[in-house]
């Protein structure tokens, strides 16, 4: 099994369009220790032909046209994809709006809690993927199944299951509590194992907290992904950024002791990986303490075209 | 005024992700005489310092990155743009689906026409941009206004008119007929004119065909940037790429009798430039003959950078 970052950045990406931090603007003037990194979303292929992507990024036009194995097969017919599947973890716009980059006529699958394919529903600029050529199909938590292109399996399985998280942004409820009206559905992480071999990993860009369910599920785990958005809860209000925690935007953060290093330490993870890193994470600068931190702690920072053979 | 072209390409850009095409399969090679394009967008600025955009392409980030003047100050605050305001064509998802790259807080003006700013009101996607700091502004059709940002006004005058043309692939009708349930405020084109000056040109990135109330528009006009789709009604047919004509997808073509180089030749245009313009147009290759023919006829051909002085 093949697994290729696409984009390593979290929500914005790296650097952020309308960001002037001090992240932003060094990596924008070329600053020795930062690289520029598009938005989160992995690709997956068991056999080197057939991709499934995990998450679609804004810069999913820009991603593809920078990974030579999503291209079209330049000896197949006139219009073709690699590309055969989409799983989606939530409903933010940094994971679904490069399902509109993938209009025009191509056949696919797109997997999804019910939660999410209601809100691809409720918008009907998705409907530019035509429902005849792209099936939407709804994932069940708990329930692994067979990932399916237009000609059948791809020999993926996947496994969605909820994880603490938050509702998106454009549909928070001010009235519904500290919660905003998340619902279990609204974010998941993924199990995906090579159907023919069991070998597997996880893959969670987007997580609010550890607790015992996510903490049973990764323990030994082979290889993981996981939320790298922020390094400190207040990291964004401190450079000026924008007014909210990391609490508030339901991310965990990788620092202290309610952080993911230091919760996921005990897990005995074999390889643990950050993903959806934000633009104002010290750990983005290479030889920072921070990044010092985490990298003597077990953990690597994802970048954009890192491949993991599995 | 000045004028930079952010993507010249039709929707699905060039290379497109899933055409193999005999175009776009050149292009992925490196092929001399063609290059890659994003999604049509252009930037206009009276001052050098506020910017507009006219549509907002999926390919946004990286056309932002890709043109330095419309990178946040880096002496100013730790969030800013010059981007002060977005005036849309249309709903199609290669014209509004930059918008979803906007967020991050940051205050700006859309303008559109009811009718487009209603398809954005019932996609609550959108909503990721803030109310209370993206005001979104209704054009009325034929009523110049003076383009404003979140301080004001930046010395650019718009407006709107009714073209030609079809309504957005999403919300085609299948049971309305042979236009699809297009309506007048579907797709306009747009007068931009530099307030002090009085200076203009016309952005016509979308049009089915020339009527007369379109060719009393632009008779003597100094520059128009027009819709360069396709160069003949059934190229994209003959190239296997999609079952579709020009008149279909509601786009003139540039060759024949009917076609943009003739229908406009009589009107006395000074400069006139394609824009929008499709992987599957020959148009695109330096040196073949259709790209001579249009050149002798007095057309350029847009391109990502490129820029005018008005």
């Amino acid at each position: 099994m093949l697994i290729k970052i696409l984009g390593s950045s979290a929500g914005g990406g790296f650097p952020q369009w309308n960001c002037n931090g001090r992240n932003s603007a060094d990596v924008r003037k070329g600053v020795a220790g930062l690289s520029p990194r598009t938005q989160a979303s992995v690709a997956v292929s068991a056999d080197g032909r057939q991709w499934v992507l995990l998450n679609a990024s804004p810069d999913l036009r820009q991603q593809i046209g920078d990974t030579p194995e999503l291209h079209p097969d330049p000896k197949g017919p006139p219009r073709n994809s690699p590309i055969k599947a989409v799983v989606l973890t939530n409903g933010d716009v940094d994971a679904v709006a490069g399902l509109l980059v993938m209009r025009e006529g191509q056949p696919f699958t797109v997997y999804a809690t019910r939660r999410v394919l209601g809100i691809l529903a409720a918008n009907n600029i998705f409907d530019v993927l035509a429902g005849e050529l792209v099936k939407r199909v709804p994932m069940t938590l708990g329930e692994p199944f067979a990932v399916e292109g237009p000609s059948g399996p791809v020999g993926l399985t996947v496994e969605a299951f909820a994880v603490p998280a938050k509702v998106p942004l454009y549909l928070e409820d001010k009235t519904a509590g500290a919660d905003f009206g998340a619902q279990e559905e609204d974010t998941v992480g993924l199990k995906v194992t090579e159907t023919a071999s069991g070998k597997h990993f996880f893959y969670i860009p987007g997580c609010a907290r550890v607790d015992d369910r996510l903490r049973a599920r990764l323990k030994d785990a082979p290889l993981l992904f996981f939320d790298g958005t922020l390094y400190t809860n207040d990291e964004m209000i401190a450079q000026g950024l924008l007014n909210k925690t990391g609490e508030r935007i339901g991310h965990i953060i990788m620092s202290g002791e309610g952080g993911s290093v230091a919760q996921l330490a005990p897990l005995n993870i074999a390889r643990k990986v950050f993903i959806h890193i934000n633009n104002s994470n010290s750990a983005l600068r290479e030889g920072a303490p921070e990044r010092k931190a985490i990298e003597s702690a077990g953990w690597e920072v994802g970048y954009d075209g890192m491949e993991v053979k599995v």
